[in-house]
């Protein structure tokens, strides 16, 4: 590593660059703390020549790299490579152009998602995805996982919301994918970028649409006796033709962890509340405001209420934004986990997820976005106490494999990272997995951007997988090995 | 060619290989329809095994492949190889499944849009991308073109809609992209795939969102002296933050030809009309009616219609969705053209394409998508007028050089294909393109999936592009010859 730490303290001056093993700690995790993992080498990348520079010299010297936003993801997308250089681009901050005319904002890929909102609201415009870190996070963090949120049921996920990025390529060239015009011609590789968690390069510079603020947001809370009735509520706003801005479902243990820490005063004694936001034109929002309130009613909501201002609104919302954190306070140790499920079957699967708690010995809190079925269950744990974390893991691993049985997915919008990989030979058959990779080594032949994440069986890029057909009597595995 | 036409009558059956050249003849073109080519042989496949054993049979023996759905597309995307073999999908018409609760359809590619819709109703859905010749066009065609449509402004274009995909990759693999679930882990390769013009492989069975058919459906046509009034009135209706369904506008000349043709009784002495439709919630769609209806107004309509049923909403899409057609009945040749603007430069947009029309000495009708700023211009010629042809191509061509001095696209909707590959230079950079093509040889190594089309410069896939940077003497053209 000596030779690539010289070169980039000499392009890019030492101030640069972080090779002290002390300092380097701060880089060991992203959100996914329990894997760690010390990088060789930290860049602190203020320019898109930076990056470049930096990604010329991985490239040159065959040596691994990583791209790091704010360090919140929960997958562990940006677990940095021991050999490796982690590039952090965290200080590129500056918010380059916001047009309400075109609709759009220019930003660096260090810009923090909440502040780009911020930007644009006094032009009457909002960056729509909001996932719940959005103080902290960045949006290259949200390009690299394709973040969500709370409203993205309603907004879709950052891929709906990109519509040009620059990016440097794995062999360190700049390029432009798309612009600010919707659908260009030729290959649309920007749906292929955001997601593709740091794999095909690093985006130096994201133009986003930006949403008109609502002219109307009304939010009501309702609490229920019973889980399922909730998941009724839900299916059956979604089947009435209403698409809320959001629904969101916590239940007794996670309202229990939210009290705690922020006394959010829901209804006493409910075993479901749900949080139903929607937001438009003053007069549809108002039409389906009461529609929503009857179904709610009708699937045996015993209390709802009606948020009368935006404090009260807040206060609804504070519950469930603070809800992860909260477990803190009833458990010592948690594990988050992200899946996906068809809604229909959010009642059958909670209490599937109930068993599962109850027959390993942990507890197991529920938080999700019931409108899109992205389940976010925290499954509790004492590290102190042994067997437990185990126990926990197995708990959380089974939840995905619930997900998959329903025909769910292993990740609703936290990514794949460093710790799903695993599961995906379970959605995927290996010819799926070989298509995806093509376009992997197709960026990528030697294999150096964020290995080990997303796929679990990297692959020799020389060979061109896909070959195998009936009849042929090739070793497949032969191809496989790294 | 007698081995592989040998083997497809073997493998398929006889009756499902077409060699004769009179009958090979009905697929010398697709909707572009100056440009032919016949194809060395057509299969007419049925069956997802079928389209695999027939690329696979290309790919051994290293012969190019074109698919083909109903050959409405206006590219020249499914334009045949002389040497080649066009695949025809306009047989694999099943509808496989249709689910409400879920909201997704899945159908064969040869399934005409239109049915979709129709299938979809009884349970309250439709398929909501709806290019005009959707009573033809085949999903399938439309995966491949990614195609839009007048509703496209609310709805997104082809690829918003679909969620998985069954793929023939060009080595002959069949694998699936996606599925019924928005955003899965991995690549996302159905983005990519949408809109890449058969040359990544045939799309075999397509899944598709269904869209709730709305409550209310409302159109009013504004008619106006000076057609930069109904360019404001455009801008205005979307300065105002309303999404309407379609913002549709014709010109004079549109106007004449589409009233020659089906009586379609527009307001006489009209420059330009406008024809709006809002479509959602009743409450919604009243309020905002009612804005659309002041803005027009406020911007100089002289004259504007409130469809009072859905026989006079018909009447107003009538001259419109015939418009292209009814071109014919003006002028005995016509090139359709398509290029998108920004919506704020419409005005002067259309002043110079009429510059460029008087000084071409022939006549453009405008007929185009306004609400995100799609261009249609219809330039008319006699093809028995010496060198009308000449000016007439000259000035399409002038038009789409407009675009890009604008900021828009050499294609809205229509796809690049044949026709426009040679544009593609002026919107992307060789890095750009280079960066397309990485994905291209990815999947088709050897270049036999729609040679020709889209990329202007096919490339040596075996070189890796890209690798040229400051300092290097390599010779670029060098890498590019095919």
């Amino acid at each position: 590593m000596t030779k690539i730490e010289e070169r980039l303290r000499r392009e890019l001056g030492p101030e640069r660059v972080i090779t002290d093993r002390q300092e380097l700690r701060t880089y060991e995790c992203d959100g996914l703390a329990h894997h760690k993992v010390i990088p060789a080498v930290v860049v602190l990348a203020r320019t898109t020549a930076e990056v470049a520079a930096t990604v010329r010299a991985c490239a040159d010297e065959r040596v691994p790299f990583v791209a790091r936003g704010s360090g919140t993801g929960l997958s562990g997308g940006a677990l940095p490579h021991a050999d490796g250089v982690l590039i952090v681009t965290a200080q590129m901050r500056e918010i380059r152009e916001i047009s309400a005319a075109d609709e759009r904002a220019v930003v660096q890929p260090g810009v923090i998602n909440l502040q780009l909102t911020r930007a644009s609201t006094p032009d009457g415009y909002y960056y729509a995805p909001d996932p719940s870190s959005q103080q902290i996070c960045s949006i290259g963090g949200n390009v690299a996982e394709n973040s969500g949120g709370a409203h993205c049921l309603k907004y879709g996920f950052t891929v709906n919301h990109v519509t040009g990025l620059e990016v440097v390529t794995p062999d360190g060239e700049t390029v432009k994918l798309g612009g600010k015009a919707l659908e260009p011609p030729g290959y649309d590789l920007i749906g292929a970028f955001v997601g593709s968690e740091g794999t095909l390069g690093v985006a130096t510079e994201v133009t986003v649409r930006l949403t008109r603020l609502p002219e109307t947001v009304r939010t009501l809370l309702a609490a229920f006796h019973g889980i399922d009735r909730a998941g009724a509520a839900t299916s059956a706003i979604i089947a009435a033709g209403v698409v809320p801005a959001a629904i969101e479902m916590m239940d007794a243990l996670a309202i229990e962890a939210a009290e705690a820490a922020v006394a959010c005063g829901y209804p006493p004694g409910a075993d479901a509340v749900l949080i139903v936001e929607l937001d438009g034109p003053a007069a549809e929002v108002a039409a389906q405001f009461d529609e929503v309130n009857r179904l709610c009613e009708a699937n045996g909501a015993f209390e709802i209420r009606i948020a009368a201002d935006d404090a009260e609104r807040a206060l609804f919302w504070k519950g469930r934004k603070s809800a992860f954190a909260a477990v803190g306070r009833i458990s010592p140790d948690y594990i988050v986990q992200d899946g996906v499920i068809p809604r229909t079957a959010l009642g059958e699967v909670l209490r599937r997820i109930d068993d599962l708690a109850t027959g390993n010995g942990v507890r197991v809190a529920n938080v999700f976005h019931a409108g899109d079925g992205n389940l976010h269950p925290l499954v509790l744990f004492d590290d102190a106490v042994p067997g437990e974390a185990e126990r926990a893991e197995n708990t959380s691993g089974a939840i995905i494999d619930l997900c998959i049985e329903y025909g769910g997915s292993i990740t609703g919008e936290h990514g794949v990272g460093a710790d799903k990989a695993k599961y995906m030979p379970r959605m995927f058959t290996d010819d799926d997995l070989d298509t995806m990779q093509l376009l992997r080594c197709a960026f990528d032949p030697d294999g150096i951007a964020n290995p080990g994440k997303i796929y679990p069986t990297p692959r020799l890029c020389g060979e061109r997988p896909g070959k195998h057909r009936a009849g042929e009597t090739a070793d497949r595995d032969g191809a496989e090995v790294f």
